[in-house]
C-alpha cells in the first residue's frame, strides 16, 4: 500500500483497477521513396480518417459536455486543412523524395518548435494542438492504434501522463470511475473536464503512471488530492463510507435544487452560474442556479475564421434567455485581448498583454465589432431578463462611451421598429483598482457592480497569475483585497445598486462567509458549486459574519485572515 | 515664418541659425578580394580607432554629466569587443572572400534584425546600440567623415532626424544654445540628456529636417514645444522678452538655493532629488535639493558583465552619504526584472514582465545577489544619514522577510566589528495598488513609505504605460490614484510616519499642489525641477488646499480635477 499524492482536481472517491492509457509508439525507420505521389496519397488518407476520427469525437463531446468543450476539436480539425500546414508536407515528399511520415514529422516539429518558441500563451496552446493531432495523423499512417478510451468497457480508473483534449471528451462516464495524472494542474484542461464530467481526478502526481502496474486496484480521492495504491480491505470499507457520505452529501445538496438560498439567520442571498455557451444553461438549471452570472460571450468568437454575424449572435443570447425562463443573465460584453486573442483580428503583439488593449479598451476602439454585439443583445432583450455588463473599466469616461454607443443602438433599432426591453440593467466588471478605489463615484452611474477577482487579485497584487515565480502573490485573501471588495459594496448599497461576484473566489467554501459577511448579494460560481454553497450559506449568520467585518478589514496578511475565518466557521 | 509643432522635451528658448547634423553616406560597392587577411586587418583598424573614439566620447560625457550618462558608452565598447559579434565578421571574410564593409554590414544587420524581433524593450534597445557603433566603424572602413558634433564652433540649433546618445553626449553647451529633431519623446534619451544638460529642446516635430534649410534663423521653444522658422523681428524681439524672462525666472530660482521650503502659510515640506550615481550629488546640491528622496541602485550592477562587489557598493554608498553631509539619503535596494534586465543574472522569460519576478520579489529568492548589497549599506551608514527603502512590496510578509534579512547581516557586521549607524531608518516603496490600500496596517511596521507614482499608476489602472494603444490611462491625476495616495499619507501620519513621493508626478507643477493639499511631507523629484517647485510652494497655502480635499477625492474623472486645480492655482 502506498499514497501519491497530487492536485485535488473533481470531487468524490473513486475505487476501482488501473487502466494505463499507453503511449503509442510512433518511432519508423526513414527510406527513400520511389513514387511521391504515393506517399502523397497516404498522407491525404491519414488526414482524411483523422478529421473523421476528429469530427465523432466533437460531436460525442459536443452531446455529453455542450459547444464550449467541443470547440477545442474544430480548432483541430481547422490545424488538419490547414494549407500552410499541409501544403509543406507535400513539398517535402516531391522535393526530398522522403516518406510522408518523414514530411508530416519534420514539418510538424518545423511549426511546432516555432510557436512553442513565441513568448505568447496562445501560441503555445497551438504548439499543443499542431502536437496532439499530428500524432493522431502519424498513427494512421503507421497503421499504429491510437490509444481510444472510448473502448474502456469494465469499471476502471484511467492513468495517464495527461490526457490530451481528445482523451478526456471520450471518457466514458459509465465505465471511467476516475482518473489521476502526472502532470497538470487545477485548471489544467482535463482538470476542467473532469469537474464537468464530475468524474473524481487527482492531477500533477508527477509519478503516478511510473507507481502503478496494470490491473492494481486503486483509490482516487478527488477531496484531498490522493491516489492510495493497492490498499488493504479496511481502507477500502473506510474509502467506501467516504464515498457514500460523499454521495448522501450530493444528494442533499439535490433537495436544494429548487430552493431559493437562505442564511440561517434568514438573509437570502443569489446564487448564480458563470456559463460560456448555451449548451451550459442546462447544467445551471440542473444545479439549481438562480440566475447567470457571468455569460462569457468570447466563445462565439472562438475556433473560427471569421467575427459571428448579429444573427448569429442574436440567436445564441436569445436562446440563453428564454432557457433561463425570467432569471437573471448578466452577458459581458466581448473581452478579447490580453491570455485571449482571435486569429482574425489583428491584434498587436504586446510586451504585457496583461496591461494591454483588451476587452472595453478594444471595443471602444473598433465599433464596428462592438456594435452588431449591442445589436444582437438589445434584440434578444426582450425574451428574458437581460443585463448588460462591460469589461475591463478603468475610467468613468469608457463606461459613459459604451452606455452612449449602446443607447445609440437602442434608438436606432426602435427606429427600425425592432422591440427591446426598457428594463436593461447595464452595469461593470470590477476588476480593476482603480474601478475598486472610486467605486462610491461610479456607483451614481452604474445600474451594478460584479467583481472579477482572478484579475482584480493580479493587478492589486501587481503579480500574472499564470507566472509560477509570482503566483504566490496571488492572495484572494490578502486584507487589500478584501478592503476593495467591501469598498465596491459599501458605494453599491449607499446608492441602492447590487454587487456580483463572478471570479472563482465566489464559490470558494472559505471565501462565502467573508464575502457574506461584507453584503454580498449575488454569489456567482460554476455550476456544480451552487449546491454546495447554498448548503453553506443555511449554516451561516450574516449578521454574525458582518460583525467581524472589521476585523477582518484590518488585518495585516492573509494567513491571518485564513486562520480567523477558519476559526470563526468551524 | 512657419511653426512646427513637436513635444516640449527641455526648457529655455533658444535663437540661432539651424544647423543640420547630416546623417553620412555609408553605401558602398561590393567587390569580391583576393586577400582575406587584408580585409580582416583593415575591420580590425577601424573597431580600434572606433573604439578610442567611443573612450574619448565617454570621458567627456563623464565629466560634463556624470557616472549615469557615461555608461551607455560602456555598452557600446562592449559591443565592439563582443567576440559574438566581431568573429563571425572575420568570419565572414574568410569563408566567402568578401569585403570587410560587406561582413560589418551583414554580421550587423543580422544581429540587429534578431535583436529588434525579440519581443523585449531592452533587446531592441541592444539592437539600437549595435546601429550606433556598428554605423561608426563602417564609417571609418569608407573613410568617411562621421558626423562630429564636437567641432561646431558657432552658435547654432541642432536640427537632427534623432539624436544617438553619441551625438548629444557631444554636444558643446557653449556653442549649441538648443536642438530640435524628428523623432523621440519626453523620455527618450535625447530629451533626458538636454535637461541634464539645460538645452532647450523640441522633440518628435516628425518634419523639422525637411522644414529647415540650412542658416535659416529658428527658434526653438522648449516650453511650448515649438519651433520657428524663419521669425520675424517683431517675434524674435518677442521670443528675446521671453527668454529674458526665463533667464530671471532662473536666478529667481538660484535665490531659494540654500532656502529652506516653505509655503505661504508657514509650512515646511521637503523637496529632494532622485538620482542614479555618486556624480547625481553636484547636481543635486547646485540645485538646492534638501536630500535624495531616491537613489536608484541599479547603475551599479548596468553595463558590465557581472554583479559589482560589495566593495564597490560600499564606495558609492559611502560617497553619496559624504556629499550629502548629513542629508536624507534614501537608497532603493535593486530593482531590476520588469524592463530592467541584466545580462548576467539569467532572469526568466516573462509573458508579461511588469507583473512578474522583478525587484524585492528577486532579491528574496536570491540572497547572494540581495545580502552584499545590505551590507554594503550597513557598512556605509556611518557616513550620514541613510534611510533603507524596499521596492515592489505587495504583502506584508516581504517587508518582514526582507527587515529580518536587513537585521541578520546588521548582527553578523557588529559581530565582525564593524561600526554601524543605529538610526537608519527603514521603509518601503508604495508602488502596488495592495500596499497603498492597506497602508494603515503596513504604517505600523515601516518607518516612511515613498509613493512611486509610475508604477502605482500602471498597476492600478491595469495599463502598461510604455504601450501607446493604452497610454490614454496612464492617468496621474485619476481620481483612484488621489485617493490612494491619501489613504497612504493619512495611515502614516496616524502613526506619526512621514511620506514622501519619488515617482515623475513630484515635480509637476499640477501635482503639487494637490499633493501638498494631501500632506505629502517630501517631494522627490529631478534635481532641475527643485527650485521652480520651491518657487511655486512658496505661493501655495497649504490651508487653503487642504480644505478642497476631500471635493477632490471625490471628483469622477482626471479631467475634473486637473480643470479644477487649474482654476484653484490660476
Amino acid at each position: 500500500m502506498k499514497n501519491v499524492q497530487g492536485i485535488a482536481a473533481s470531487s468524490g472517491i473513486a475505487i476501482a483497477k488501473a487502466y494505463q492509457l499507453e503511449t503509442p509508439d510512433l518511432s519508423f525507420e526513414k527510406k527513400t521513396i520511389d513514387n511521391p505521389q504515393v506517399e502523397i496519397e497516404r498522407l491525404e488518407k491519414a488526414l482524411d480518417v483523422s478529421k473523421q476520427e476528429l469530427e465523432k469525437i466533437k460531436a460525442h463531446t459536443k452531446e455529453q459536455l455542450g459547444d464550449e468543450h467541443a470547440e477545442i476539436f474544430s480548432a483541430h480539425l481547422l490545424v488538419l486543412s490547414d494549407p500552410e500546414l499541409i501544403n509543406p508536407m507535400k513539398d517535402k515528399i516531391n522535393a526530398d523524395n522522403v516518406m510522408a511520415e518523414t514530411a508530416l514529422e519534420e514539418t510538424a516539429t518545423m511549426f511546432i518548435d516555432m510557436f512553442k518558441s513565441m513568448d505568447n500563451e496562445y501560441m503555445r496552446e497551438r504548439a499543443a494542438d499542431i502536437h496532439d493531432v499530428t500524432q493522431r495523423v502519424m498513427a494512421h499512417l503507421l497503421g499504429v492504434t491510437f490509444p481510444d478510451p472510448a473502448l474502456i468497457n469494465e469499471e476502471v480508473i484511467v492513468i495517464a501522463k495527461d490526457l490530451t483534449p481528445s482523451d478526456t471528451a471520450q471518457l466514458n462516464r459509465e465505465f471511467v470511475k476516475g482518473f489521476a495524472t502526472d502532470i497538470g494542474g487545477r485548471t489544467s484542461h482535463s482538470a476542467i473536464m473532469a469537474r464537468s464530467l464530475e468524474i473524481p481526478a487527482v492531477v500533477g502526481t508527477k509519478e503516478i503512471t511510473t507507481s502503478v502496474s496494470k490491473d492494481d486496484m486503486i483509490i482516487v480521492d478527488g477531496m484531498e488530492g490522493k491516489v492510495i495504491l493497492n490498499p488493504s480491505d479496511k481502507e477500502i470499507a473506510s474509502y467506501r463510507e467516504k464515498q457514500e457520505t460523499f454521495a448522501r452529501q450530493k444528494e442533499e445538496w439535490a433537495k436544494l435544487k429548487d430552493e431559493p438560498t437562505f442564511t440561517a439567520d434568514g438573509e437570502q442571498v443569489e446564487l448564480a452560474a458563470n456559463i460560456g455557451t448555451p449548451e451550459d444553461v442546462t447544467g445551471v438549471l440542473n444545479n439549481g442556479g438562480e440566475g447567470v452570472g457571468l455569460y462569457r460571450t468570447e466563445f462565439l468568437y472562438m475556433g473560427k475564421n471569421e467575427l459571428p454575424t448579429e444573427d448569429e449572435q442574436f440567436d445564441a443570447y436569445k436562446s440563453v434567455l428564454e432557457q433561463m425562463q425570467g432569471k437573471p443573465v448578466v452577458v459581458r460584453t466581448l473581452d478579447i485581448g490580453g491570455d485571449k486573442e482571435l486569429n482574425y483580428l489583428d491584434l498587436p503583439k504586446e510586451l504585457n498583454p496583461f496591461l494591454g488593449f483588451r476587452a472595453i479598451r478594444f471595443c471602444l476602439e473598433n465599433e464596428d465589432v462592438f456594435r452588431p454585439q449591442l445589436r444582437a443583445l438589445l434584440r434578444a432583450s426582450v425574451y428574458g431578463n437581460l443585463k448588460i455588463m462591460f469589461p475591463m473599466i478603468a475610467t468613468i469616461e469608457e463606461f459613459r462611451k459604451a452606455k452612449a454607443i449602446l443607447l445609440d443602438e437602442k434608438e436606432a433599432l426602435k427606429n427600425e421598429g425592432k422591440d427591446i426591453s426598457d428594463d436593461i440593467e447595464v452595469g461593470i466588471m470590477v476588476e480593476i483598482p482603480s474601478t475598486a478605489v472610486i467605486a462610491k463615484q461610479f456607483a451614481k452611474e452604474v445600474d451594478f457592480f460584479s467583481v472579477g477577482t482572478n484579475d482584480l487579485i493580479q493587478y492589486t497584487m501587481a503579480a500574472d497569475r499564470m507566472n509560477e515565480q509570482v503566483s504566490y502573490l496571488y492572495q484572494p485573501y490578502h486584507p487589500a483585497i478584501l478592503n476593495l471588495i467591501n469598498n465596491v459594496i459599501e458605494a453599491a448599497h449607499s446608492e441602492d445598486k447590487w454587487v456580483g461576484m463572478c471570479g472563482e473566489m465566489a464559490g470558494e467554501p472559505l471565501a462565502i462567509p467573508i464575502l457574506l459577511g461584507l453584503g454580498l448579494d449575488e454569489f456567482s460560481m460554476s455550476a456544480t458549486s451552487i449546491l454546495p454553497a447554498r448548503t453553506q450559506l443555511k449554516e451561516l449568520s450574516k449578521k454574525k459574519l458582518a460583525a467581524n467585518k472589521d476585523k477582518i478589514l484590518s488585518m495585516g496578511t492573509a494567513d491571518e485572515v485564513l486562520e480567523f475565518v477558519n476559526e470563526l466557521i468551524n
